[in-house]
This record gives structure tokens, sequence and C-alpha cells, in this order.
């Protein structure tokens, strides 16, 4: 399996600490020393987890002549922030794209989604009942976040991304999809109650952000060293690792106990904040262009509910 | 692959006709006329998506001693009706079972999940990453209803089932899934804007029932003969035919198409109302012990997105 192309997109509205400061007193130090969060982007009015998936949908298609948008024949949603249940925001890109009779489901394992999604492509070009699918991933957290929250309304941002993967290469600049590995983890800890998004109740909340952070560390850890080891590789051969998009001291736990040197990460958590699902995925199309043949990638996520997962990919 | 068993929950209270009568004025003849719905159950308080499907996997592990919990290995939940989408139905079920590190995801393709479901699953036993894998479809649709609209207040109800699926047969009483077909159909007619649940702005509307009646019609008759048509069977092969359970005139329509009397289809709309991605599994789940070795039974969908599906199983 192959990812062709990837795209993101990002809403123009840039929220600073500063606007935190103003609302609910936490101020730009204490924002970033915990985070590393110094700004995040504002889905505008008008914009949603669907009109984000078909911005970013429509860039990766720009971007990659030789995968017709008449040709998709699987499209893979994901999002913990739907705009719609029913609508969702698969079945938005089948409408922009106006291919019938395939395929077509949105899914959530919260923050890890992205390697749910890539799995389950990997099921379809397995059963020979897929060859040109589309994933998009993306994330209106604001819709559903309170800003006055002082443990976690400062984290969250808006954006999205897709993905063209097919089963045969397509190009020379294809990553090679070597293993994916997912997995939930919503019997260990405080799974049930860390990080939830109930829609009837309330928005996203994160009482307890310290067993994620325990969690999170352990676990992308873990899944990234499963990853090396199935190909027998170790983490000196890893040209960038891109882990879940939650916390520069989450990713920085991670390089230390991989012993990783801190520029090996790729890291947009600093200028879009946590955007959950689509927060690797938006890492990745900014790695793109820099990646050399025959480098390796590591992308490793964990999720709120929990859920965890690693891909390696090779150019 | 083989469905080894099925079961369902349905909460204790029962939600009658009359009850819409004094609360917006619709009777029960006119109730009954256009839908067939006499009654529906309404969830508890303190039951929601997540403790339904706990309690339809309860029930589908306790009637299948040969599937032992511990060797579930993958967890596909489905709802459009969620409690919580970062702790997903799917990551209570694995909580409640507790087994570690096995892929766990809750998908949304709106009332025809079920068998989006079942087609990721048969994917991962195509990679060889599963063997013991449990779907939970869940609706806690009075969670997003709005009993006051004279529209579609009256046609929601809830409920949850779970399914047992291996990729070998376990027992003689399994029933072999022949061919699933899932198919997306978001660019066709007012797909956008017929069913929607939009959790930030409002719960399920439904303004456009005459669009989404034409294309459920239309949909499920003509994914009902692919099926058969791919196992080379006619219509007489089907000993039940097992509808999305929406609406009693769409499933008469469908049959009449089909050329299929009366009494072949299964029904629950009755007495449980539109029960979401959970009404067809519901279905399976009663006539599970009525079918005899040798038949053939087809279960056809189409959800609000719009989205449709068929799947052949035969004992």
């Amino acid at each position: 399996m192959y990812i062709h192309q990837v795209a993101a997109y990002l809403p123009a509205e840039i929220i600073t600490n500063e606007h935190f400061t103003r609302i609910n007193g936490l101020s730009n130090e204490w924002i970033t020393e915990r985070t590393g969060i110094r700004a995040r982007r504002k889905a505008a009015a008008g914009e949603n987890t669907n009109t984000m998936a078909l911005e970013a949908t429509r860039r990766v298609l720009a971007a990659a002549p030789a995968f017709a948008a008449t040709e998709v024949d699987l499209i893979v949603g994901a999002t913990y922030t739907p705009h719609d249940t029913i609508y969702t925001l698969a079945h938005a890109v089948q409408r922009e794209l106006d291919v019938s009779d395939i395929p077509v489901v949105s899914i959530s394992s919260a923050c890890s989604s992205l390697l749910n999604a890539i799995e389950i492509v990997e099921g379809y070009f397995a059963l020979g009942k897929a060859r040109r699918a589309l994933v998009v991933v993306s994330e209106h957290n604001t819709a559903y976040n309170n800003e006055l929250d002082t443990m976690a309304g400062h984290l969250w941002g808006d954006g999205s991304a897709a993905l063209l993967l097919t089963p045969e290469r397509l190009a020379p600049t294809d990553l090679d999809v070597r293993t994916v590995i997912t997995g939930g983890a919503g019997n260990i800890g405080k799974a049930d109650i860390s990080v939830t998004l109930k829609p009837v109740e309330k928005g996203i909340v994160m009482p307890f952000g310290k067993d994620v952070f325990i969690n999170a560390c352990q676990y992308m850890t873990r899944v990234t060293q499963q990853v090396l080891e199935r190909n027998q590789l170790s983490v000196e051969d890893v040209r960038y690792l891109i882990p879940h998009q939650a916390n520069l001291r989450i990713t920085k736990n991670v390089l230390q106990q991989l012993g990783l040197p801190d520029d090996r990460a790729v890291s947009n958590i600093e200028e879009l904040g946590n955007t959950g699902c689509a927060g690797a995925a938006i890492a990745l199309a900014d790695t793109w262009s820099s990646l050399q043949e025959g480098e390796h990638v590591v992308i490793t996520v964990f999720g709120g509910g929990y859920s965890y997962g690693a891909m390696l990919l090779k150019r």
C-alpha cells in the first residue's frame, strides 16, 4: 500500500495565547511552558468539519494529476468533532467528487483515527474491493470547545488533511506503507473519563490530563518500537518521527525514551494546537517535499478513549 | 466469514403513538398509516449509546460459549447517535471486556452502518489481523430527537445489537456471509439535506422524507438484486428479507418491486420504530432461531447521508 499524496487545509483565523489571557486569565508563558502551544487556527463562521474536509480533498487531488477524482473508489473520513453524524464528512466528500456506488464511511477512534482509517483502507485493498482510496481527517474542535475551561480550553485547533492511497506504486515519490498497527486501550487507566466529548451533555473536556500524558508517552513510544522491530529497523533509521500533535512535552518525552534528538520530530503544535486526528496528517504534508528516497518516517498516535497506533513509511 | 451469534438489547420503556397525540397532535391512525409504527422504546435516564452497546455485548457473549470474550481481537462499533465521540461505544465495549491491544473503532454511515462495520471486519479477516470480531450497533435516537417535530419526531426508537464474526465456521448454526456490498450515495438527490444530525446545531431532522423514501426503495431493491445475482440466486431463494427498519411502506414497496409476498420480510418497526443502524441486526436476532439449514437471508439497508448496502447470508 502506498500514500500517493497528502495535503492539508487550515482555516485563516489565528488565535494566539493572548486571547486566553483576556478571557480566562491564562498567560502566554503558562500555556507555552506546559503545552508548547503559541497559536491555533479557528474555523470561520460557515466553516465546519465537512467544509474543511472538502478543502483538503480539493488540494490533494489538485496536487495529484495521476490520481483522477473520478477513479476514487473508497472514501474513509475521520473525526471526533462531527458537523453531521448522518451526512458525514465522507458523504460530503463523495457528493463533491460525484462518484457513485463506492464504499463511504466515517470513523472515530479519537485522535488516533488517521491510522484506523488507513488500516481500514488496507483491508479494502486486501479484499480487492478498492484500489484508489481517499482518507480525509478533519477536526472542528472549536465547535465543541469551551474556551473558558482553564484545564483544556486553550489546547484545541481546527484543521484537516486528505491522503490518496493505492495498492501499487503510482509515482517514485509515493510513500510505501510498510506496517500499520492500531490498538484500542479503552480498558487502560482513566480511558473512560480522561477525555470525553458528549455532544448532548457538553463539549470536549479533559479532567485527567496527567493520565493522558502518562499513557500517551508510554504507548506512542512502545508502538513506535514495535513497527521498527517488525521491519528490523532501529530508531537511527527514522528520518522523521511524526507524533500525534497533543503537547510538546509528550513529544519530547517520547523522543527521550526512544533516544532520538529533538530535531528528529516533526511538530506543528506550536502554531496549530491539538488538531485531533488531523494533526499527524498535516505534519506529514509539511514533511512531504523534504523526504529523500530510502528515508523512513514513523507516525505514532495516541488518542482519548484511549487508542493508539503507529505506521512505518518509506520513500 | 461467518456470523456466529447475534443478540439485541431494547430498553424497557414503551412509547406508544398516543404519547405523540398528546404532545403534538398526531393521531395513532395518522402515524400507523404512514409509517407502520405503533410503538418505540426509549432509553431510561442513565442509559445511552454506550450502556446499550454493553448490554447487547453481554447478551451475545452469554449466548456463545464457543466464543470467549478474552479472544475478541477486533471491535467495530456503529452509531450516528453517539454518547461520546472520543470514548466511543467500541472503546466502552473494550473496557467492559478488558482485552488489550486490539483494533477498536466506531463508525457512522448512518442507518446503513451495520453493513459497513461487517465489511470492515471482512477486511481485517482478509489481512489476517483479526479472527474473533465483535460488531456492536447502538442507537440512542431519543437523545437527539425532538418529539414535538411533527415531520419525524414520532419515527425514532432506541436499541442495540451485537454480532460475533469469525473467518471460519465455529458451529453448524453459523450464518455464512456470502457477499457484502456497501455503497455511499452522498452524491444522489437531496442526500446533503434530507436527513441530518448536526450535534452542535440541533438533533435529527428529516425535512425531505419523500426524497429518502424514493431513494430507499430504489437502492434497497437494486442492491438486493445485486447480491442475489452475484450468487446466482433468485428472489425465490430468499427465506427472509431483512430491510432497514425505517418505514413499513418502504418495506412493502421493496417487496413489491422484488416480487416477494409480504410475509417474507422481517419487520420490527411496528413495535420499535426506526432504531437506525441497529434495526436490521435486531431483526436478525429475532430471526436467528427460525432459520433452517440451507436457507438464505438478505439484509438490505439504506441510510440518510445517503448510503446503502446488502448482505447475503446462508445457514
